[in-house]
C-alpha cells in the first residue's frame, strides 16, 4: 500500500456522497450571500489557484505554478534528518511552540539573511506560515478599507486576493528592465498626496520579480529607501528568490539599505528548502513586529513546530548552501532552455524578459491576443501558464503571460513552449486572415527580442503591457 | 550536539545584538502608531501567550496552557513513520499542496468525524493551519467591524484576540453545568433583534468547553440548532476535545444535528495527535466553504504538506484510536488528581467544575480574590494558571481561573495546586484580618463543591463568575 492509498473510515469518500443528500443549492448560495462580510466581495480566487487544480493533472505540462523542484532534495537525506528530529525532539516537535517561532529557527534565519548581507537580531524576527502569511499580516496591521497599497505592475498574483480581502485600493507602478519605475512612483505619490491620500505601504519584489523576472537597480533601490524615509512610508520587501541568482553580482536588499526603519522584510524557506514546510518569516521594526505577532496569534497561534525542528536539524547537519547550489544549476539550465524555446516558437511580435535569477519569465504577445482566452486553448493542448491579468487588479496584462521554469524538466519546457507557440501562431494566422494584414516575418529574420536585453540591467524590455485601458494607471 | 545547539551564522545571536544598534525607541513607537490599521486597537495579546513565555521556564509548573502530552507519542514510532514519508513521498511532501488540503488527508478527517457520528463529504472540508485558523477565517468571511458574535461566557481565551482583530462586538452568554444557557441566548437574540441587530454567528465549544469544562446537554444542542435554523444564524462549533471523553456517553455534535445547513464545524489534529503539526479543518456549507477557502488562499496558500503526509502515513500504518486511548487514560487520571488536590488545598468558598472530558477545570475563588493579581503571586511560587478575565471581553471572570490537567504529570499537578492553595489561603487570611470576619471553616467541614455535581450533566455548578460589572451582560 502506498501513502496515497490511505484506508477510509465509515462514511468516507464515494460512499458518503451516495449516503448524504446534496446539501447546497442555488437558493442556498443566495441565502448565505447576505450573511457574508463586505470584504468577501474583494476576495476573488487567484487565477493561479484555479489553475493549480487543472495543472495537477499529470498529462498537463504546467509552466503556471511557482513550484520549486523538490526532487532536488535527496529523499534518503530527508529520512535521516527526520529520524533525528524524532529521536532528539519528538515530544517538543509535536508540541505547540511560541508564536514568534523557536529560537533555534531564528538563528537559521539570521544565517540566511546574513548570506544576502543583512544584519538582523533574533528579536526582530517573526516566524510565519510561509511568506504568504507575512503579506496577510502586514495588511492586517496596516490596512483599513480603502487604504492605498502601491505595488508593481504586474505584481505577485498571490498577493492580489490578499489585498482584495483587506479592501485595499492598489495602485500599480510600471516597471522596466531595472524594476519599478521609481520616477513614476514619486509622481504617483505626489498625485495621491494632492488628493490627500498616503499609501500605507509600498509592496515590491525587487529581486527577480514575480511575475516579471526583472531586478530593481541599485540606484532605484537607494532612491526607493530614501523616498520611504522622506515620506515615512513602509515598504514591504518580498524577497523569496534573492539567493536564486544564476549570473551577475548580488544587489543589497532594501532591508540592508534601510537600517530597520521602514522596510518590512519577507523571507521564506519555500524556495531554498521546501514550500511544503510552510515556513517563512518577517523582519520588521519592533513596534510593527509586535502587531504582526498579535495578528499571527489570532490567525494560527504558531507555525509548525515539527517543520521548524526539521529546518533546525537540516541547518545543523548539512550545509544549506549545497542544496541552493544544486537548485541554481538546475534552474539556470531550465531558464536557458525556456529562453531558447521562446526564441524558436513565439512569433516575432512577442517579447519577454531575461531574468538573471528567480523562477519566472514574463512574455508579452501581440496585443490582439488575449492570454486568458489563449489559456483555454493551451489547456486543450495540455500546457498551462498564468495569464497576465492575474498580476493586475484592474484588468491590464491581457496580452502577457507568466512562464515558470523551475517546476518542470527541460524536455517538458521545450514541449510546453512548442505547444504554446502552436496556439499563439494559430491566433496570429487567424488575425492576419481576418484583417488582411500579412503576418510578421518569422522570428529568425526579425530583430529578436533578446536584443532588447541590451537595456540597463540586461533583463529585457519595458514590462508594461501593450494594451492599456483608457484612463491611465487605474 | 543536540538539536537545540544549531550553529549560528555570521552576525547571529548575541554577536549581532552587539553589532547592530538598538533600532527602535519610544519615539518610534509613537511614530509608527499612527500608521496602523484601526483593527490593531482591538488586537490585544491573549493572556495565555504572555504566560507561555513565562511558563516555558523549566522551574514553573504550568497549569496554564492547553498543551496535550506529546510524550505519549512514542518517538521510535514517529521516526519510523517519518522515514516512510521520506521514502514514499519526499518530493511531494516538500511541495506546495492544494489550498483545500490533500485528498488523502480529507479521507482521514472523514474517518475522525465519523467516530463522533458525523457524516461529511470530502468536498465539504477545508484543511487549515490548526483549528485557530478556522476561527480567523470564519471571522474574515462573516464579520464586518461592529458585527455581533455571540459566545459563551467564559469563552476560549485564544478566540478573544481574533474577535478583537475583526472589531467584532462579542456578547457572552452565561453557562451552567449543562453548558450555554440557551434560554438566555434566546432572550439575548430577542433583545438584539429589538435593537435591529442580528449576530453573524454563535461561537460555542459545546463539548468539554474551554475554559469551563462543561458540556452542553442534548436538549440544549437540539434547541440551539433549532434556533439557528429558525433565525438563519450560523453556529461555529469548536470541537477539539470531543473524543477526549473519560466517562459517560458521547453526545451528538451540533454538526450532526444540523444537517450541514448552519453549523460550521471546527476540528483539529492538535488534541488527538499533535499540535506541532498545525493541522485542523472545517466542515461547512459549500458556499461558506468557498469563501473560507479564498480567505485561506490569501492567508497562507496551503497548510503544511509535510505535516499532511505525516498524518496520512500515521492513519495508514497505525490505528489512531490507540494513541487516543492512551491519552484518555493519562488525562482521566490527571483530572482526578487535580480534583483531589483542589479539594485538599482550596478554601471552602471556592468551587469548580468537574469535567467528563477535555483538558480544563474552571475554578472560582471567593469574590474578593482577583486571579490576575493572584497569578503574579503564584508565579513567584513557580506555578501558573490562566486568570479568568482572559476568557471574557468585558473584564468579568476576575475571581476565576482556568486549570489545565493534560500538560503536566500527576506529581506536578499536586504540587502546583498546593502552591496555588498556599497563595489563595494567604489572601483569604489577609481578607479576614482586614475585615475582621472569621475565615470560612476548612473544606473538610464544609459542604464540598463536588456536591454541586449532582446537577444535570454532573459537571459542576453555574459558571458565571461571582463578580459582575454593573450594567449586565456587556
Amino acid at each position: 500500500m502506498t501513502i496515497d492509498e490511505t484506508p477510509r473510515g465509515p462514511g468516507a469518500g464515494g460512499e458518503s456522497r451516495a449516503m448524504g443528500p446534496s446539501r447546497t443549492t442555488a437558493r442556498d448560495l443566495e441565502r448565505y450571500a447576505g450573511l457574508f462580510a463586505r470584504r468577501t466581495q474583494g476576495m476573488k480566487s487567484s487565477a493561479m489557484r484555479d489553475l493549480m487544480a487543472i495543472t495537477a493533472r499529470p498529462e498537463v505540462i504546467s509552466l503556471a505554478g511557482g513550484l520549486p523542484d523538490t526532487s532536488c532534495f535527496p529523499s534518503e537525506d530527508m529520512a535521516a534528518l527526520m529520524a533525528r528530529v524524532a529521536a532528539d525532539a519528538s515530544a517538543r516537535a509535536l508540541q505547540y511552540g511560541p508564536t514568534e517561532g523557536l529560537e533555534g529557527l531564528k538563528a537559521c534565519i539570521v544565517e540566511v539573511m546574513a548570506e544576502e548581507g543583512m544584519d538582523v537580531g533574533e528579536d526582530e524576527l517573526l516566524v510565519t506560515t510561509g511568506g504568504q502569511q507575512v503579506i496577510d499580516l502586514v495588511c492586517k496591521t496596516l490596512i483599513d478599507p480603502g487604504d492605498v497599497i502601491v505595488a508593481e505592475g504586474p505584481t505577485y498574483p498571490g498577493a492580489v486576493p490578499t489585498f482584495g480581502a483587506y479592501e485595499a485600493d492598489v495602485v500599480q507602478i510600471e516597471m522596466d528592465a531595472d524594476g519599478m519605475r521609481v520616477d513614476l512612483l514619486e509622481e504617483t505619490l505626489d498625485r495621491l498626496a494632492a488628493e490627500g491620500r498616503t499609501p500605507k505601504f509600498i509592496y515590491t519584489v525587487p529581486t527577480f520579480q514575480n511575475p516579471a523576472g526583472v531586478t530593481m537597480s541599485l540606484e532605484r533601490r537607494r532612491r526607493l529607501v530614501r523616498i520611504a524615509h522622506q515620506r515615512e512610508l513602509f515598504v514591504l520587501e518580498d524577497n523569496p528568490y534573492g539567493l536564486l541568482r544564476y549570473e551577475g553580482d548580488p544587489l543589497p536588499p532594501l532591508y540592508a539599505l534601510d537600517g530597520g526603519e521602514y522596510v518590512i522584510y519577507l523571507g521564506t524557506f519555500s524556495k531554498i528548502l521546501s514550500p511544503g514546510l510552510r515556513l517563512g518569516w518577517t523582519a520588521a521594526p519592533r513596534p510593527v513586529l509586535e502587531k504582526l505577532n498579535l495578528g499571527k496569534q489570532g490567525a494560527d497561534l504558531c507555525s509548525s513546530t515539527f517543520g521548524q525542528f526539521f529546518v533546525m536539524e537540516y541547518f545543523a547537519r548539512r550545509d544549506w548552501r549545497d542544496l541552493l547550489g544544486s537548485l541554481r544549476e538546475v534552474y539556470r539550465r531550465r531558464r536557458d532552455v525556456l529562453l531558447e524555446a521562446l526564441e524558436e516558437h513565439l512569433p516575432a511580435e512577442a517579447h519577454w524578459t531575461r531574468p538573471s535569477g528567480g523562477l519566472f519569465i514574463w512574455a508579452t504577445l501581440p496585443e490582439y491576443i488575449d492570454t486568458t482566452d489563449l489559456l483555454a486553448r493551451a489547456l486543450r493542448e495540455h500546457v498551462a501558464f498564468v495569464p497576465g491579468r492575474a498580476a493586475y487588479l484592474d484588468g491590464r496584462g491581457g496580452s502577457s503571460m507568466r512562464l515558470n521554469f523551475s517546476g518542470v524538466g527541460e524536455d517538458d519546457i521545450r514541449q510546453g513552449v512548442r505547444l504554446i507557440g502552436k496556439v499563439v501562431n494559430e491566433q496570429v494566422r487567424l488575425y492576419s486572415t481576418l484583417t488582411g494584414r500579412a503576418p510578421a516575418p518569422p522570428r529568425t529574420a526579425a530583430a529578436a527580442p533578446k536584443q532588447e536585453a541590451g537595456q540597463p540591467g540586461g533583463e529585457g524590455a519595458r514590462i508594461v503591457p501593450l494594451r492599456r485601458r483608457a484612463g491611465g494607471e487605474r
